[in-house]
């Protein structure tokens, strides 16, 4: 389909840069053998890689959902997720892509051996972690459990492939990731939004795609609750109907004022606010449905009993199932919303720590920071 | 298909005896007009009425959804909604029930027309309690927003009706709306729960009813919690696997115990308890689910970030919805397990404030209370 | 939310101008009482309405599925069922709409008291046209077993009724239902069908429908296969990426050519052709799923074995139902498709005969002909 | 759980007795080696293998399914999917099984990496009959694609083990796959079944397996229809609630009658009949759904204008899918229905020609005919 040629053969090196995680926030660009691919895996050479919030938790913290394995520090472990690049070498038995195809890549490949990946729900794999040693059960998650992209190859899962097309930048296709998150989020909460109501909390990336996929899908209104006014208007670019700024207005009532008292149908929780879910519970008419993609860090109080009371379902996601991604991705193909409005920052690799310390101190109003492994000049001249 | 002969025309007098709400907590017996049936409805002459714990919460309190209408005081309210009896008047164009049709009655039946009805799901209906003046939307509950069952007659729309075989007894009758609670909760759940593993927290009626409905769906293991050995020693009665008092062991270990680390995949939370939501979490694998069935009557403290993290599902529900009723009378019908375990003392109608307060206090270890409406002796001479 | 002032009360005549049906094919224009609004009933003026093959079928044969109450010769019915209007009359309790509201209708409103309603399925309503007499159960479908609307006035349930925005046309709102048809063919199938392959076989107004709001969910690629051109462009103007006349290329080579050999995931059947089934079954991959929105008038022959073997799914619907005809009014409002395009031709009320024969001959390329009640410059003056 | 106590080390020999498939209908009994278990994989030791219809059709004429890699014959392959036995040997990283586990076996096991796979449908593979040499995408069939179980021993994928329990018989033990492949069917309709009335159409092993699982999950009233007494005979000590001979009383006539006029909720088709589908159709009322678990040689006529105006949804199934064999197996467990029925013969591995012979012509009645690997002497004697 495309017009552009690329090679079809690709000189690997055996060595390249990459960014490797010593203690907690200690990172060094170090040189690693680039990974082989095996069966059903590719070699991804990255041309591009977003930073996400949850690579800077991972960076301080480790993983949270790092249950076998232990903490990752030490280890020559590269983080980093939301990337994107260039297929240069096939593992065994695998064409279901070829050398030179662009592709921007999801987190999660399931063992395919445990009862949720039998079922679907790979991002639920019970066998999460394990991918080492005598345990390596096949589960991969980039940058959380298995080498990242905050360096020059990746070894992935073909499961995790979503391919790019020509008039899509390096740049815009490390956001398809967040938005097939956001999109997983709706899937999740029953998926068929053409024409109901929608509040999604918080402008973060994760929201603001939230935003504007709900739009795509049709959703009417959409409202966008956060604190900060120039969030908010990237929501308003986004697609947003309305836009609540709580610091202004309280965020149920608003939702109950612009629904004239029927409150909405769903609500796409991204704020991880303490009080998010009973604003949210308060939000959504009876019946309505709550899909939890950000979270407090510490327990806080619930209302359990107008949960109950209300018939309402509450949906803990995390990551992208249900190949949402590639629902998100044929969206941005369409060209159905600008998901480029929320990127910000762009570095090269080398200064990756900056690139971080953009994103962890949203400094200039940093929202989605982007590590680009080219500089521009360089891919002209290619 | 039954053998019994019955009268099919009933003589239906003018007034009855009904047990009407004066203030909070004062019930005092009365003599009303017997309602008359409109279309879509029947008259039932109540033959029996089991207790709920939220009958006592409605007259003391008022029912926690009646959204509409205001507090059902002194407004000649009669509560009371696990009932069971004989057609014996039919509203315009019935035919789906004859007169002499032995019944016992779901609590909901929806406006259908909100978008809530319209999508089958009736006990979220969007006009809850709207079902006065020219506000009648055509909403009902039975004992929740419109007149219940502690009287001789009641008002039921036939989408509340569930026939009764010739050989269940009335008592058992009254336990099905409790059977259909149970497996409605399964439902929501998936529903498809052969061969997979469930704990019930809570030997209340509804949690028993859980153990067992589990059971006849082919869970295994069904795993009970609770607190009080004569009540577990009941939940084994009907079908429990395992038993866990957890006066004596923590329940999440215990459920880890018996899964062999695994936790479950799916838990019916029927206790209220404070911290049941979190322990339920901690019970479910990755991706497992919770069908909340009861509640704390004030916020808690919940660990959202560990709901999020093991994407977990919460599933809030209120009633009997999707005709699990008519699956739960099924299962009893065939007698797949014997609810009238839980059936402990029997009251004749003029005795219901005894009823209520051996319910309420639990007096003899009291878990189901009936009230019979005619005495042994006047049945077996009718 | 709309800016247009609009009276709100109306003077309703006691007599309307219908056209009734008498034998087969004896259509004439008559004086009718107009009809009132019962319970969760409104009266609307009919501003203006589309002809449905399905009309001409009825007036020449009777309904198809009109399984009680015989045939609707002479028995004063007037049909038609693709109406839009305004809401001049409100029945008892009514206040989900207002007099002067704009609305479009769908034709099917569930009797609300058999089992597939209560799941939401009320479209295959078990009390299909039972809504006479003392067989009344409530059941409507517009201009199939009640009354419909080539007349001035007609009774809707509010479950029919969907809000009509100010700036969209009399004439395109009478479409809604058409969309509405051809989403709800995508929704049983599935419904997330962004980035998934679509064939849609037969460009009737039900089939462009079908390449509109496939597209404008994100399908990609939509295919479009028919026998006339002119059709085809239509469709091409509507959103399918690919037009396939089959009278110049067999359709299942050359769905095999544009997906590279892999078929597609869904087909919606639109044609009736005799083995439409039969291509459609070659068309999908393993696992694929077919809607069926038309059929053949005889039995034909079909390979059930490569039903089986494939593990394909084959959804037969009859109407626009799950509500799925607001989320194609939203789509509509939103402007995601121009469904204009298949509006043809336009005449009054007084021309029904006219319209009926330009839309059974396909007079100038007919597709959709619409009767107007009012003529432009009356409604200028209004 | 099981207080038998079974070697956890084997000693696996080199090589081993299987029948090989020469030309079309020649088996052979040879020496091959035993395969070798890979990653993801046990070696199960054979100990009981049924004969179904499909082995008989696959060693005369090839796997219907068979898409890539051509036909079988004279490729050194060996048959036979319904079998259990003996883990003996761990693939790399396998912990989920122990040498001396007891299992049965699934005949799918899914490429884990297409888009079927990943949706959990992984009996509808894309990549069905991928497993060999540079095509190799990992994708399974017991028997179909890649080596069966007419031999003594075999790889096999650890997602098609289901674990036995002590007390369940080798015999009986073969049918799990049979019953779960019934389930599956019953699930794919919607699988809450309680109360609802279902057909089960042909009282092969399927059919009769149908009968007794839909039983199990409480359906009511359960019918079978088939043409020999002596299998309704199985039917009814199976469970089904009625049995038509329909040699003696037209199909659709008597489920009519049955029901009581309303048809059935449900069809599994198991029959194969030329008029299965159109049967299936007006057995079921509007909205009804049937499952195609069999299917006629050739193409017959289809009334799909009944599917489509009566809204029926036709599920054609191959195989055993979402687990159901899990589900089926909890059942036969948990004793709810007494498999062995259907067994009716037993022979030696060296006489698997007579054991086809059997099955194939139905000699002496013959169900379901077991080859059991060792004779009940030695058995004993271990």
């Amino acid at each position: 389909m495309s017009a552009v040629e690329r090679p079809n053969e690709y000189v690997v090196p055996e060595t390249m840069k990459a960014w490797v995680l010593g203690g907690p926030d200690q990172l060094s660009l170090e040189e690693k053998p680039v990974p082989e691919p095996g069966p059903a895996e590719v070699l991804v050479r990255i041309d591009a890689i977003a930073v996400c919030a949850t690579d800077l938790e991972i960076i301080s913290h480790g993983p949270p959902a790092l249950i076998q394995g232990g903490l990752p520090f030490n280890k020559g472990f590269t983080p980093g997720h939301e990337y994107m690049g260039t297929v240069v070498k096939l593992g065994p038995a695998v064409d279901e892509f070829q050398p030179g195809d662009r592709v921007t890549v999801e987190i999660h490949a399931g063992c395919g051996r445990c009862e949720r990946c039998r079922e679907g729900m790979y991002t639920a794999c019970l066998n999460y972690g394990m991918n080492y040693g005598d345990k390596n059960k096949g589960h991969r998650a980039n940058g959380f459990t298995t080498d990242g992209g905050f360096a020059e190859y990746a070894v992935n899962n073909i499961n995790t492939l979503v391919h790019v097309p020509d008039d899509m930048s390096d740049e815009e296709a490390t956001l398809v990731v967040t938005a097939g998150t956001a999109m997983y989020g709706l899937d999740v909460m029953g998926g068929l939004i053409a024409g109901q109501s929608v509040v999604v909390m918080g402008p973060g990336p994760i929201g603001l795609m939230g935003v504007a996929v709900a739009k795509a899908m049709g959703a009417q209104p959409v409202i966008l609750t956060g604190t900060r006014d120039a969030r908010l208007e990237k929501g308003t670019a986004l697609g947003a109907d309305h836009v609540v700024n709580v610091r202004q207005e309280d965020a149920v009532e608003a939702v109950k004022r612009i629904t004239g008292g029927k409150g909405v149908h769903y609500v796409l929780e991204c704020s991880g606010a303490p009080n998010a879910l009973n604003d949210a519970a308060q939000m959504v008419n009876r019946g309505g449905r709550i899909c939890l993609a950000a979270f407090p860090s510490e327990p806080v109080p619930v209302d359990i009993a107008h949960l109950v009371r209300n018939n309402i379902y509450v949906f803990g996601i995390r990551g992208e199932g249900k190949s949402a991604t590639h629902r998100a991705a044929a969206f941005m193909t369409q060209k159905r919303f600008d998901a480029k409005i929320i990127h910000t920052h762009t570095f090269p690799l080398d200064q990756v720590p900056t690139a971080l310390k953009y994103a962890r101190e949203r400094i200039e109003d940093a929202i989605k920071v982007v590590v680009k492994m080219k500089p521009a000049e360089a891919m002209a001249a290619e």
